[in-house]
């Protein structure tokens, strides 16, 4: 099947009005944000699967009705997806950061001030007035559309230039995942001396957080609760692999020996946080990136942390010097995340979404074929 | 009054046998810790009255019974009192850190195992074999007795110089709730151009807390409920005040502002964590150095750092380098806590505990008089 797209009049893309339907994305037009003069349009080609979208399709991470219905400009649909790769076929005239035809990488976030401190020292990601590239409001009111669509539209700023070695669909998942768990290792490990990483949770985030650590030269702990994923935990890159399940003194033989604990599960509650403090060394951190449902929140005793005068903490995305950091180091070490490719379409982004939610992936899904479904990619 | 102590066979201090009776230590003579052969005898000038002896004496950080009781070995009762000055009339045969006649501080810890990776590298307050001042096991089970006494015994690691111009009464509270709040503070601002450092709770670690980082080159913020302590805040060397519970917007107002914010209350449950996570840069630190019941958790969601990536962490006393740099800088700034007297005695104890207990301290009691109450002092 193929539609045609009225670009760039209209985008096209798999949109729900009502959480209820989650898992049902329908295919729908809408009316693109207004154009700005540091803005670029991206002819999306493949656009991974992240498990943010469950939680902001389901309506977990807020109480409040979608966004986008209350909004007096844009779409009354919500179309999600952060992991866009694509080409650029239109940049505003004040675009320095990319050319037309060039293959591009879109994340999590779309927009920022750039020109609070944080915007000007490589933490554009928490600016105040950051925009999410999906079902974030713009100033203006226009309420952000995502990736599983024929085209997207974002600030030049969070656009990466994508190096030629590395293939669409592996590398879309660097755009959100990746770049999540490389902020937090590179930033906690950066000047370390034979820096030890231990990485929770062996999913979407986690097994690309182990070839990272790795290939920025760091040896790799992974903690799952079994040992059904070890053999794939070494083959990511992990030299020590522990199922905590099935270990009962495993923190006590590992007490004191990790720079960097980074917490790649969703849920929170059923870690034992305690533990995994325990073998952090002094000063160090624990580093949550998996985001839970709103209402859980971390079961944590001060007295957890003054053994070793530890911290506990979140981080969130990174900057675009650390995307293309990133995007470099992948190149350079030829790491590619583990991925299923999806033919996108109604069902196909049914089929993504309902199996990211049983857990039925090993280890990210890439939806591709945009061009084809879409009709695009001739330019 | 005066006692006589048959040193070095006794010390004498002023003792519990039970929680239940923690406002009336009595006087009480009992067995020191074998002597060893790095460890120093200490003649006790003052001590320091810390709120955590009020945790350790009302049996609020444990619910197992007073160690001393189940010991095998050494008194059946419990001293408390961990920052003590006095005179080295003792050491041991491979003392090099201290000298006879000496005037020296010790604080609240008073050995570790002077091998492992933390001792060697200035976090020896970390060790995991590290042994309390007080209410703490040494490997043969005596339980340590700490400095409402004629003599403190304690390794010479942890008996830290006392500069010359320093008055005994006013440097004693350095020696824990000082070095408590210093470690944190230089840790996190070293090498910060312009620090800003957020101070909450204006008590006895809180305004020694000021004073410090004032002295380390911070600009401080001071944080209570009321005004109350303004003046006394402003005084001590805080830039600005912000009464959180008299002003709606102050974390708003003061978003994205500071590099440290130092939390000195003793209980986390009544303050809006979020707010203060709120005005920390990026990537900062919410460090809380009051330890609260044993029971009390932090409320905490992974929502809360990640508009600005922060983490909360707790911290413990400070290395002997950490003293000996605080004890300096006291000496060389000419801050001085605010400190109220009382002669030591079982009515004195009695006075200082209780009072301390409703909050009636401004900021900082010393019990002071040891030498002639226990009639020593002459040699």
């Amino acid at each position: 099947m193929t539609v045609s797209v009225d670009y760039p009049r209209e985008f096209k893309g798999f949109a729900i009005t009502d959480p209820k339907d989650w898992d049902q994305p329908k295919l729908t037009s809408y009316e693109p944000k207004k154009f700005g003069e540091h803005d670029i349009d991206i002819e999306v080609e493949c656009c991974g699967i992240c498990a943010s979208e469950l939680f902001s399709l389901k309506n977990e991470w807020s109480n409040a009705p979608l966004a986008c219905l209350s909004s007096s400009y844009g779409p009354k649909s919500q179309v999600v997806g952060h992991e866009v790769i694509g080409k650029v076929v239109k940049v505003g005239e004040k675009v320095t950061l990319a050319k037309l035809g060039q293959r591009v990488g879109l994340g999590a976030q779309a927009s920022s001030c750039m020109q609070c401190g944080r915007c000007s020292s490589n933490n554009e990601q928490y600016c105040l007035k950051s925009v999410g590239t999906y079902c974030s409001r713009y100033p203006d009111g226009y309420v952000s559309q995502g990736g599983y669509a024929s085209h997207v539209r974002a600030h030049e700023q969070f656009c990466f230039p994508i190096p030629d070695d590395v293939p669409s669909a592996f590398v879309a998942p660097l755009m959100c995942g990746g770049l999540t768990v490389y902020s937090p290792i590179k930033r906690n490990i950066e000047g370390v001396e034979k820096p030890k990483v231990g990485i929770i949770g062996i999913g979407g985030l986690g097994h690309m957080a182990i070839m990272i650590a790795k290939a920025l030269g760091a040896e790799v702990t992974a903690f799952s609760r079994s040992n059904k994923k070890k053999d794939d935990a070494i083959k990511m890159g992990a030299q020590y692999f522990v199922a905590t399940g099935e270990e009962e003194n495993w923190s006590s033989r590992l007490a004191d020996n990790f720079h960097l604990v980074l917490n790649c599960a969703s849920s929170t509650t059923s870690l034992d946080l305690n533990a995994f403090v325990s073998i952090l060394k002094v000063n160090c951190q624990l580093v949550s990136v998996g985001l839970p449902e709103k209402g859980e929140t971390f079961d944590l005793s001060p007295f957890t942390f003054i053994r070793n005068g530890c911290s506990m903490g979140v981080s969130k995305l990174g900057s675009r010097q650390e995307a293309i950091e990133l995007l470099d180091l992948a190149s350079k070490h030829s790491f590619q995340p583990w991925v299923e490719t999806i033919d996108v379409s109604e069902d196909g982004v049914h089929e993504g979404l309902t199996r990211l939610d049983r857990g039925d992936v090993r280890y990210r899904f890439t939806l591709v074929g945009f061009n084809k479904f879409f009709g695009t990619g001739f330019q």
